[in-house]
């Protein structure tokens, strides 16, 4: 089973087929959670999560009790906590709900100090062993993340370009049969490789490193953005 | 001087009255600079940069031209190379220029690369020095970057909260006279402190830290994103 989240994030960021993604994902018998405010946005898009977490501040009374009437399991966070709700939710359907992979929409966007937490969760060891199985989406860009190894890392139709990003000290990381490429990369800080390629005729890179967790971040321009 | 510089960022993340903006500073004798395709965003919003930097890819020729025709100093980058535009930006207008401030637009939202490269970047030692001068603007957001000491920290109005940002290895990071306090944090990792605010009846909080450079993330919500 797999697990999609919607977060708090603003709509501007969503993928424009977003509630034909929780949609198929209800039919296909997969979890559904909303965190938060994202609890709300999904009853509004007429999908009710299985699962919702958040401490729902930003909820009126009836917003939430819309979200408490409809959702089975619902978990009341404390605001003054070590865990966001998102660093709570992924241990919730990792060790309670046992699904395989979980998909993370509006986690982008909006408050900058949000999208960080989300990015910069994984380093925390209270969730670090799940960062494999998490991706992040929304219109322009899918995040993934990775523990030290060998990664054969296969490009993704509609994203033209992808950066590279040890989120923490990292020792020897290699980026290899990419259009730019890196060997032996060693750095205390973090550093992001922005705006590589796959090179032309290949459908994949090598990813390798050490020690540290790395994000491969996918994206693509859109057109719409170029003009005023 | 102070200097605006426009990078190549969606306008749905601008602040709303970002063309009154660089009006003003235009008329105020500032130094208005274009990042890459922020340059011909620049022209669109009726205001020609003094300063454009890029490789200026995204460009159709004629776009260019007409960069090229009413910008008095243009400077074009090389696609491989150890700085990004952004970046050779910056040096130029703290050092050739030797302007005071600048601020940042168009630096966050569409790709994700491209954002944690405008937020990262001042880990590198081209650029550092000048990171407590430079200022991230967003529709929602307002970004600054501290060197090691002690600073006391005003409230903005027109934010709610604050995240700190600890964006490489910290030693002794507190966050004192705010609502939530932190007291000597050291860490290897970056990690986020999100959602802080400042206590009631006080304006300011101080941060203070021995090593490492953080970044305090201003940040408000907007109440069209609470619905769909």
């Amino acid at each position: 089973m797999k697990a999609y989240a919607l977060l708090g994030g603003p709509k501007e960021e969503w993928p424009s087929d977003l509630s034909n993604v929780f949609r198929r994902a209800n039919e296909a018998g997969d979890l559904i959670i909303g965190v938060d405010r994202g609890s709300f946005l999904l009853e509004q898009l007429g999908i009710s999560p299985q699962l919702a977490i958040g401490d729902f501040d930003s909820l009126k009374k009836r917003e939430l009790s819309q979200v408490e009437t409809k959702t089975p399991d619902i978990r009341y966070s404390n605001p003054i906590k070590d865990l966001t709700d998102t660093e709570l939710m992924i241990r919730a359907v990792f060790e309670d709900y046992q699904v395989s992979d979980l998909i993370l929409f509006g986690a982008t966007g909006g408050r900058i100090d949000h999208f960080l937490s989300n990015l910069f969760m994984f380093l925390k060891p209270a969730v670090r062993q799940f960062a494999p199985r998490v991706t992040l989406i929304d219109q322009q860009n899918e995040i993934k993340f990775f523990l030290p190894g060998k990664h054969q890392i296969s490009s993704k139709q509609e994203f033209k370009y992808f950066g590279v990003m040890n989120l923490n000290s990292v020792k020897n990381l290699n980026i290899l049969g990419a259009k730019y490429e890196l060997r032996d990369f060693n750095s205390s800080d973090p550093q992001i490789f922005a705006s590589n390629e796959f090179k032309t005729n290949s459908h994949e890179f090598t990813l390798k490193f050490d020690s540290g967790i790395v994000s491969v971040i996918f994206s693509k321009d859109l057109e719409r953005f170029y003009r005023i």
